[in-house]
């Protein structure tokens, strides 16, 4: 965000962890103290125009109570909530008439098993709020791996929510800007290659998509970022089931992986897009700049330092785009990402592929 | 730069005069201290992989110092002269056979007379470093006046060079990078207008230019580049002539004004393709990413604060990319500048138009 605030003038104050956290290294000013404090977090929020996240895990309460003290919290805890607890998420889309895949708050051993009646197994469980052994969901084929879950998930306070194993075709995700005066734009509808869970490639726009199925998409992200309150950029992740219809996985309330294409891709980048919605500035035009947009994560591997890959990455092909986050690499961890612009999705993912394969290391030639 | 930097994992230094310098707003570890000192250059470049300038005011000696104790400096000292010492610039030039307006060193009556005599009065007498009274260039519209500037600058040590009057019809700037290793790429040639000596607007790729006559400009360019060593990116601002040719102007060794435009308007933008260079890395594609490309600069004027400018220009046109310094506002300072992609030439440039005066306080309704 450090790159369209200073695109922008406008002077971006970080809360960090740690000093060797990626947006402290990139701005000065940066504050180092726990998200979860809200001492910290009313001293950071000090002399803040606008406070945003960039990720969802401040409490919720305490984002009320910087609220009650007069703090613009963009998006405001009753919209973010959503983004936070699944249980919540579900509740209010159910209420708003929107396409969700069958759910249930479960919390007994009854509740479990009714749902299993209702869907069948396997169904998915997951975790309202966190997780616990560094899991938030998990895939259950019969009852009995269900209670494991549901008994571990007491064990820890957690609270699970049931949500049917729905048959999709491919993951779509519709992002939306929205300002707290109500103006609001729809990116196009992109298409999201998951590999075990995690993001792996983004198709712009979602290839051969039809444009009614789109517009359903852009229609149900502009609802829920009108109905819920949001601002700034919203991302709805969307299951497509073989049928064409879409149902909503996911939200997140901030730039959001399946949005990346777009720093380079779009006239107005995610990153740009979410700051002018919080600062309650006119929306940028969300036009794409290529008839494709492919962007490719680089997951940690084998590398340790990723730089000495840029020679052949840049050499190979002079067009990708690389962004780098000064993160450490772990295997699996998303340390960056390529962008390419092109003219036909299979050129434009061999190219974005190749350069991601090669910066993680698993192409050594 | 700092943008490009945040974008390639780069961490790049800044050595500033002052702590609210643009450059030391938007990055941690500014060194504050001065660029012609040479024990504040010897600190600063002690644990840099590479030094590189935003301006050309270092001076060629300490570079020298420098360079001999080990640092990679680039573009170095023996390349930047020429961006320093305009003499040293057009001797250089003519020993390569480029087009240059006619020009001579003069230090005498006698040499200003004969100047005189060779291309006829008004002619331009230009200071080789720096200059005086603010000023380092004149157009003298006779002998006598001629006589006053030597007066002057004889009194402080200042050198001066005589140049033709170059009777032009536009000014045009090629800009390439080049990297140590010698690989080089041009950008499109493009067209600056240019009112009182600063640049207002720039067009690209520059209108109703025949190709012959660009490949020509980049030939000169690249040339320049290779011959004189430069690393990292080049401007060469040229005048086209009325029967078409172009002459040599001024050389800038740094991103420049003229490729502005090319953050937003090319898929490598000029300070990324700057630190790919310098960083002896593959240069990256400089397609422009629309048919037509027009930045205008935001001058300074009437408006203490532009921020609150940006509702008014961003609803009015949510394509235009805002690019503002973080420079406080003085009357015909540049402040930032505005891109526009478009398809013809006059409507970006009505909309370029637009932006920056409204920014600048020039249009109030």
């Amino acid at each position: 965000m450090q790159q369209a605030a200073i695109g922008l003038g406008v002077n971006l104050r970080v809360l960090a962890q740690r000093p060797d956290d990626p947006a402290a290294l990139v701005m000065p000013g940066t504050m180092i103290g726990d998200h979860d404090d809200l001492d910290v977090l009313r001293k950071f929020a000090d002399g803040c125009d606008v406070l945003t996240f960039d990720h969802e895990h401040v409490p919720t309460d305490y984002l009320h109570e910087l609220e009650a003290a007069g703090v613009a919290v963009r998006p405001g805890p009753d919209a973010l909530v959503h983004a936070q607890d699944k249980g919540k998420m579900r509740q209010k889309l159910t209420e708003l008439g929107l396409p969700c895949p069958a759910w249930a708050l479960v919390a007994t051993r009854d509740d479990l098993a009714d749902f299993g009646a209702a869907v069948g197994f396997p169904y998915v469980l997951k975790a309202t709020r966190g997780g616990y052994d560094g899991r938030g969901v998990w895939v259950v084929d019969d009852l009995a791996e269900a209670e494991d879950v549901l008994a571990g998930a007491a064990e820890r306070g957690v609270t699970l929510l049931a949500e049917a194993k729905v048959p999709f075709v491919r993951e779509l995700s519709a992002q939306v800007a929205r300002s707290p005066h109500g103006q609001a734009a729809a990116y196009p509808v992109v298409e999201s290659l998951q590999i075990d869970g995690i993001c792996r490639e983004v198709y712009v726009p979602a290839p051969g998509l039809p444009e009614s199925a789109a517009l359903e998409a852009q229609r149900v992200a502009l609802t829920i970022a009108k109905e819920l309150g949001v601002t700034g950029m919203l991302a709805v992740e969307m299951f497509q089931t073989p049928d064409g219809e879409v149902l909503i996985n996911e939200l997140a309330m901030r730039p959001h992986n399946s949005g990346h294409w777009s720093m380079d891709g779009a006239v107005t980048g995610q990153f740009e897009q979410h700051l002018r919605a919080v600062l309650d500035l006119p929306l940028g035009e969300v036009r794409p700049v290529a008839p494709v947009v492919v962007m490719a994560n680089v997951l940690g591997l084998d590398l340790p330092e990723v730089y000495p890959a840029y020679k052949h990455v840049m050499a190979h092909d002079p067009g990708v785009k690389v962004h780098m986050y000064g993160k450490g690499v772990k295997p699996g961890r998303k340390i960056g990402h390529v962008n390419v612009l092109g003219t036909t999705v299979g050129d434009a993912v061999e190219r974005a592929r190749h350069a991601a394969a090669y910066l993680r290391g698993e192409i050594d030639e």
